[in-house]
């Protein structure tokens, strides 16, 4: 992504340093983390510096690399111990990231070599292709999600599944930034989000580093934009696809989907392949977690420059964290090998992966 | 409402004083705000330390009262001008407020006496049975209401149409309360209500006082409890309806109606009659206030004992206060008549009025 006239990812690697845009302190002020070794890059998935399904994963990926990097010598029994003992400092962090484990197991079968040197070549550069994935997988979906864009478009999204929860591009966010790049005139409706705010926090200070036209609504107006006749579009990224096409994804996007059936507006899920379960028959079977209470009766934000939260109820909340869109309510699923019928993408996947 | 084993109105008088629960330091603190005179009324009206169609209605009622009272002398003339004064100081604090100028006009009428001590008693009188034609109607609906609660159900409410909102009882939490009283058991799901949080704030802080079971949930969250088999009812207030049972309420107001429509779950408004307008033909004839964008950027609390705000977004933001929920996904009116088919409403106010 472009901020200031820069170009950035929201994780790289910088020699044996891991840095990653430090995600908290967003949108009131943009800075980089920088990870001097294995046990502060875990720190930084732990702490959240760093979120989002893609950018979790490149950071555990990076994360090995480099406690593959940080070992001192070449006595190879020693390092496999080493490496063993961060992958599980690393995975330990966030235990519910499926991309958590698909990246960590992805640069750990790749150090295959026979001494100390050709494991950490493999591992960083292990590392750097499943980050180079992610960013290929954005760019597809946007190639392909771009086309259900028209000139004039206003388009709802919901949470952030934009570059900041990726390397870069993003799921649901990269058609967005491709058809702006085309010339295509646009308006984003981003709902807020709550309880955690991302929309308002971080897609809608991705799209104003795009220079994309957009507002933050709270998330109870949707419906009365859809119902106005200002939404031609949804778009949302997904945390779980079931073989069935049903979605698990941030609280609030079933209610979005309903509102968008209900008011005949097409409603997509942008998806890289690592979001599809093959292993989860129907949105039935995901089990929805339930996050403390804290995030609905505190909200957080910026005072001056200072993150602060204010307290806003004194009774007890419920606090789900996700919730399941049945595949009925899905126009389609964006995914890099092209647009899917909820019901086909089972289908397509099989073919992707036998690609 | 019981405060603390205490009975309390959300506003009443006390001599030639009005008294009033001062709203925006809740749920946080519980005090009670006094205006000496009918200029310090008006401002409490204006900076809302009194909120709600019906409460705002009866504190107007209560001041023009105290302009009677507080005039020295007996020259009817000049006690005229006073009132006049008095009226217009008190009808400009909110002018949007149907319920104002009902209450005021209602006070005012009353005023026919041929000298000043009588035109002083008949105000104190009609400001007295307007507050008390409040608390009459809140106890009606409830009556109605509570009747559609079943031992055991789940009801979800949005914003604040309880006690708070008016005199006493309210509108949608009247049926809740009552159901309560009559020992049923009940678990409230109250929507947060963004962007000013009256759910999370006040509906939660009534529900706590009253010892009814509650969670407060981000609006995100009432379809997934919905989809769940959890919420049995849905209840509202209004600020409007027209004659076609069309109905504007707070933002969000026309989703959870949608998310109920296809979950089959009834879905019912509260309202006094005064809340009818027979001069609104349809939903589409409702204009939509679109509010400062800062309730959107900025959300507020308490930090510790302290009122304070966070800003959650460095973008612009849209703030549509009402939306309007077309009569077909309402399941009925409750009224203190009775409950009636949106389709229905315009008749049985008709009847209402000339009983």
């Amino acid at each position: 992504m472009q901020i200031k006239g820069k170009r950035f990812q929201t994780v790289w690697a910088e020699g044996d340093s891991v840095c990653m845009i430090n995600q908290p302190l967003l949108p009131h002020k943009f800075s980089v983390h920088k990870s001097k070794n294995h046990a502060q890059t875990a720190r930084a998935i732990k702490t959240m510096v760093v979120r989002g399904a893609g950018a979790i994963g490149a950071t555990a990926a990076y994360g090995l690399a480099q406690a593959a990097l940080e070992f001192k010598g070449d006595d190879l029994q020693k390092f496999n111990t080493y490496i063993d003992k961060a992958y599980t400092t690393l995975a330990d962090t966030r235990p519910t990231a499926q991309d958590l484990f698909t990246a960590l197991d992805f640069v750990n079968l790749a150090m295959s070599g026979k001494s100390v040197a050709s494991q950490r070549r493999q591992a960083v550069r292990a590392a750097k292709r499943y980050a180079q994935n992610d960013v290929k997988a954005g760019l597809a979906i946007g190639k392909h999600g771009s086309k259900l864009i028209r000139d004039g478009d206003g388009i709802l999204t919901h949470c952030n599944a934009g570059a900041l929860a990726f390397v870069d591009h993003g799921s649901a966010l990269s058609p967005i930034f491709q058809a702006h790049k085309q010339g295509k005139r646009l308006f984003v409706f981003v709902d807020e989000t709550r309880p955690r705010l991302q929309g308002a926090r971080l897609t809608a200070w991705e799209l104003k580093q795009a220079g994309i036209l957009h507002a933050v609504i709270a998330d109870n107006a949707s419906g009365h934009f859809m119902q106005q006749g200002m939404v031609d579009l949804c778009i949302t990224g997904a945390d779980r696809v079931a073989r069935d096409g049903d979605v698990a994804n941030k609280i609030g996007t079933y209610e979005k989907a309903v509102l968008a059936k209900e008011n005949r507006i097409p409603f997509y899920i942008a998806i890289p392949w690592t979001t599809f379960d093959p292993a989860c028959k129907s949105g039935k079977d995901i089990p929805i977690e339930e996050r403390g209470q804290e995030e609905v009766t505190h909200v957080w934000g910026a005072q001056g420059r200072r993150r602060a939260s204010v307290k806003v109820t004194t009774s007890q909340a419920r606090n789900p964290a996700f919730d399941v869109t049945p595949a009925r309510y899905i126009t389609g699923i964006i995914t890099p090998d092209g647009i899917f019928k909820p019901k086909a993408v089972k289908k397509a996947h099989s073919e992707a992966s036998n690609k």
